[in-house]
């Protein structure tokens, strides 16, 4: 994902409330160059991120439509203490106007 | 989601831990006259489902690929001694043999 145009954002998904991550959209949606948007997340966060985008796309901005959804694995540094990595599973859900 | 023929099946992934879904999708891509499966998921289950396909694709059956992902939003019941019913977002992940 190298593509950071003005035409395109992307918007990482944490642990605040969907309505935050919701706010983001619209505002990324509200700019009239812009296209695309990708909202990233992972781990836990993954269902917020589900949840923000539903939530956008029913209410706010109509004519957003989900274009692909990509979900995958990323290596972590082990936590304090422990000697192993962790896996986290990411997911990647890429939004076009219709 | 209309198919259920016995080239195809629906795992339901609800809070059990991840890995009693990886097992479900184990077996079902153990069959060999098993082409398609899908993993679906609502609310904070959706994590579960990305975190057992992610697993099971990575450690168990490595030629079985993520076709496609699709969300979405379900309108529940009202929990009891309320009076609005709830919106819920959904996960279809559809896996195949590569």
């Amino acid at each position: 994902m190298s593509k950071k145009s003005s035409d395109s954002k992307i918007i990482y998904v944490g642990r605040k409330p969907p309505m935050d991550y919701v706010l983001a959209i619209v505002t990324a949606f509200s700019g009239a160059e812009i296209k695309e948007a990708t909202v990233k997340a992972r781990g836990r966060s993954i269902t917020t991120a589900v949840d923000a985008v539903e939530i956008t796309r029913r209410k706010f901005v109509k004519e957003m439509i989900v274009d692909t959804v990509v979900i995958g694995t990323e290596e972590m540094p082990p936590r304090e203490g422990e000697s192993n990595s962790r896996n986290i599973s990411t997911i990647e859900i890429t939004l076009k106007r219709s």
